[in-house]
């Protein structure tokens, strides 16, 4: 590997001769300039980001942690983050955290050493202290989908709980009682957010819904398809489902298709997200959007202020999520005349 | 930020001391060594991986470049790296390259910069002369889903042309003649490849489909709506598409049903990739299996071994694609007796 002392040597001057051009120092002449550029060419030395890295305690690099890139959600957040990196000519460094504390700590530690000096994180399993210990070294460091205390205006959010509530009454309103939830076996406070909205609104009408009403799966299309069939085998008379994701929501629809239920007629599914596949399930998926991409944009733009230090710390940035009328949520009065069954489908 | 002069200072010695410490030398006593770990400890210093990776000249990360890790073949490239990161407790650096020249250079002179010593490169716009001048520089990067002549050793390939062979042909098998090729608009050379395979195996058949057959377009679900709307308008009695990969299909699938056509009555759809969505597609998409996994996982052992200098220079690793049958390819025989027209749906 080519080093600066062999540019040195080439161009004829000293390390720091060339250390100074390379760092773009006032104090060469433009002949000494243009022979270390010339031997930088001849040679195809690349500076070394690590010490440059040193030399400024900051890499041109954004952090960002997630579950699980390859999850089409966290895809979509590692995108968005991306384009605004793009934008300011900076790359992104990303790590994934797998919802488990060790991985989501030592992610988190990896970012820092290599000096990134503006993080989004989504971090679920590490503790409050934890966190902010972390916030407090590094002043670009921003949380996505968490809000902790103190730390309102380095936090970017969701109200899940009304996002749940959004969902649950919208299969209420069509005439659902008997709707179960689809839950994820992640144990993170998303998970119980999205239960207590569901509960919360099945609650504003009286109904107070069995442990049995949930399933808990993988929250993708094949943990969906399974925690339908398990619910679809406990024999409990539901007619909707609220289902933790769209993945989930996916894979319900096709547990359901399997099993002879058509979706709406005799069976109603509402996911959660707003990904882009809930548009080419059949039928397409009605869904609450997660508006991800806008968050994980304004994340990254206060990253890169809070690196800056120009946050204001009076604001906070909680978004709301909105219903999406699509084609898997219909009446259950239209069910009933259809299947001539007084509790519905199941 | 707490540096290495408050460790030293606290902990009473100088900062050569601290650095031979931490980077494990033998030249220190215990008792000297007890108070340098007690000052690193109570100060919650963190070494600066920058200085360490200056230090040795190669990074605890593996850089990995693909074209978009939001998209799930992508996705699926990039987790099955972190798997095997994982395993031998190194970290993933990840840049995206969007299938453009200037920024697939930056993103590979970037991990290059960040001293990362094992790489992964899905490169496809790049030279094969300025790939080779990167593989030189860095005796662990290797490319995927491409091959370098005299460089076989370090790419891992699929045979593009063969499973496009092999999907067309199932095709043919069934019936179908008027064959159509949703195409990705991106210019590189699976586009090509895939191309070329639906042309040889056509030929085969001594059938030679206008240009009016393909219709380009992004590799996504909406592009595959979009392309396959745009055959449907051409009104070219087509009986079947073999989709550039399974987001178009899938797509594909959407149009088909929006415009009435059942399939695989009607019409017959085959993809490319076996993503875990063309599972969940109605009906469930018949495609050709890309093992990516299997292929991102060689390529970071290969990496790996490269950056240790182990690398069999005889080795070669291309795989064969195979075929999926699921429930989107039908007789079109079937077709003709179900909707009386000699022509077919089209």
């Amino acid at each position: 590997m080519i080093t600066i002392r062999d540019v040195a040597r080439q161009a004829g001057v000293s390390v720091a001769t060339v250390s100074r051009v390379l760092n773009n120092s006032s104090a060469v002449t433009s002949e000494t300039r243009d022979a270390v550029l010339q031997a930088v060419e001849s040679l195809g030395y690349r500076p070394n980001a690590n010490a440059q890295a040193l030399a400024t305690q900051v890499s041109d690099t954004i952090g960002v942690v997630v579950m699980d890139v390859s999850d089409p959600f966290f895809g979509a957040l590692v995108k968005a983050v991306d384009t605004v990196a793009q934008r300011v000519q900076k790359h992104v460094l990303i790590s994934n955290s797998w919802h488990q504390e060790e991985k989501e700590r030592h992610a988190i530690e990896v970012l820092i050493r290599q000096r990134c000096n503006a993080l989004v994180v989504h971090a679920k399993t590490l503790s409050d202290a934890e966190l902010t210990q972390f916030m407090d070294q590094v002043p670009g460091m921003i949380l996505i989908n968490r809000v902790i205390a103190g730390y309102a205006h380095r936090c970017v959010c969701l109200d899940n709980v009304t996002g749940a509530q959004v969902a649950t009454r919208m299969l209420l309103q069509q005439g659902h009682q008997r709707i179960g939830y689809l839950s994820s076996c992640h144990p993170i406070e998303d998970v119980t957010q999205r239960r207590d909205g569901w509960l919360q609104a099945l609650a504003e009408q009286g109904i107070r819904p069995p442990e049995a009403w949930i399933a808990h799966a993988e929250p993708d299309m094949q943990g969906g398809e399974a925690a339908m069939v398990e619910l679809l085998g406990r024999n409990l008379h539901l007619t909707a489902v609220f289902s933790y994701n769209d993945g989930m929501a996916a894979g319900a629809l096709t547990a359901l298709k399997d099993n002879g239920i058509q979706v709406p007629q005799h069976f109603s599914v509402i996911g959660f997200d707003d990904i882009p596949i809930s548009r080419y399930t059949d039928p397409q998926l009605t869904t609450v959007r997660y508006p991800i991409v806008s968050m994980a944009k304004l994340a990254t733009e206060l990253a890169l202020r809070g690196a800056a230090g120009e946050l204001d710390p009076h604001a906070s940035h909680c978004f709301m999520p909105t219903l999406v009328r699509r084609h898997s949520v219909a009446q259950r009065q239209i069910v009933e005349s259809v299947t001539n069954s007084g509790d519905g489908a199941m």
